[in-house]
């Protein structure tokens, strides 16, 4: 089975990697948000790509969720007392990447080439794909003021309340992002933030429509446990808003794009009446080997709904 | 007395600590070479001001002469790993000079206003300044090939031989770098190449002419000892340039431009019937005390030729 993987930042880059782990790698895609991307210092930075590198590679960083594992921060304290700003902290090893990306974009190279040349640096096997190309910017407006994303995710620490979630126009999807549609059996929508992670890469044309369209399964995976966020500003979003901070928002929330709806055991029952296919799983993915039971449930279930 | 030190690299960054430390800090400026600068890594990388700057700051490296004491590699060792450009080694706290530098530059600001900026953070209290706020590269010219210079210089170990060294028209220097030569009593030209380090400043309009024009005493010290070079390209290159590789060449080459000149003892005697006041002075600058006795006894021979 041919799957496409819609992944943002940490919990995406999790079940990127349980679905990793047990498919053949020809069949894996993993599509990343790159609507938080942002040049810092001079640099293209890229966090749920690399997140998403870092822990398909096994060099990510368990404690944290973001970065490399091992880091040292020797030039970023340095770039402090020299007066530069830190408030994104970049780490020795994890600078190397930004250096390598921003160095090959700059010799005429796609964000699509430089992953994949990254990916095969770092001996990943399946094929991780940026969304898009081009820039596509996410933006979070909070009353009057519009924040570009990692000023308000990093350096606001995503305290102020979002009153809309700002994504660009007329950003398109690669060829290799429309090819993995095209020939996927299963699509499935990682648990990650349905905001500002996966509405951005559903916001890249056609990328919407296609899900819409193709006769393929979609299944998202919650980020809602109950009723909080495993991590990041989820819920929190979802009551600025205007919607219940609950699995079951989500579903709804993603409505017609979706044929299956995988939810935490904690929140078991709240999601027995909707009208796509649902499966209740423990989607705490703390260990390896919790990713890979997960990816192996998610798949049981998509076997079945496929079949039935 | 005011003086002013026209700089490179290792030798010039010596001298310029040996004045730094007898002098009042608001009567020295150093004037530093930009010729060899570049981008690299999408990095703006000023070497010959790190250099002077690490130096005055007290924080160069003893062993290399280049770069920051107790360096580390991650971030390049990571690099190369990554498929990236590892020729020039850029270390880990070196690195947060050159992210803070472009990215002030990126914002508008002057070379000079950078500079100023990280040298208040260096806790240095001597003038620094540009030779010049324009890009100003220097090029090596071997046979039918031309070489950006750190290409020449880093990349191919300064082998190929220098058939001529090219530098750019129309680089103006700044008014602050003006403002120094006119209030100056004494300019000294370090020992550093007179080719690539020396030749880049004289070139900036109107450095060579003020040198000319104005009364103040200028003195160089020769970077050649018994015939050698004390580091670097110098006596390679003025044999490829048809000179003879001796301090009494380096005055010659030098001319008009030079009211005194000061060799090593190594060579005592050599210069004894140049048409410029001379002083035959051990000239190794292997510790700090070297190079405080070094400045002292320079000072002690300008200010007998200031009176003479």
């Amino acid at each position: 089975m041919k799957v496409v993987v819609l992944a943002g930042g940490v919990g995406g880059a999790k079940l990127a990697d349980g679905i990793a782990r047990i498919l053949p790698p020809e069949d894996v895609t993993i599509i990343v948000n790159t609507g938080d991307d942002f040049e810092h210092l001079g640099l293209t930075i890229c966090p749920d790509l690399d997140t998403v590198m870092y822990r398909l590679a096994g060099v990510a960083n368990d404690e944290t969720g973001w970065g490399r594992a091992g880091e040292s921060w020797r030039t970023i304290t340095e770039l402090a007392a020299l007066g530069g700003p830190d408030w994104f902290r970049l780490g020795d090893l994890d600078l190397a990447t930004h250096l390598v990306r921003t160095q090959m974009l700059r010799e005429g190279e796609t964000l699509t080439a430089v992953t994949h040349h990254l990916c095969q640096k770092l001996g990943i096997q399946v094929s991780v794909l940026p969304m898009s190309n081009q820039p596509a910017p996410t933006q979070i407006q909070s009353g009057e003021t519009i924040y570009p994303f990692q000023t308000w995710f990093v350096h606001e620490k995503w305290q102020p309340p979002v009153t809309k979630v700002v994504l660009p126009e007329d950003v398109r999807a690669t060829r290799a992002v429309i090819r993995a549609f095209e020939t996927a059996d299963l699509v499935l929508i990682a648990p990650s933030n349905p905001f500002v992670s996966v509405d951005p890469i559903l916001n890249v044309y056609p990328i919407r429509a296609l899900m819409m369209d193709l006769p393929q399964a979609v299944i998202a995976v919650s980020p809602i446990v109950g009723g909080a966020a495993v991590k990041g500003p989820a819920a929190k979003m979802m009551q600025e808003l205007g919607l219940p901070h609950t699995s079951r928002a989500v579903a709804e929330y993603y409505g017609e794009l979706i044929d299956g709806f995988v939810y935490d055991t904690q929140d078991a029952g709240s999601c027995d009446d909707l009208e796509v296919a649902t499966r209740c799983l423990d989607t705490m993915m703390y260990t390896e080997a919790d990713r890979i039971r997960l990816a192996g449930e998610i798949m049981q279930f998509a076997e079945e709904m496929l079949r039935g």
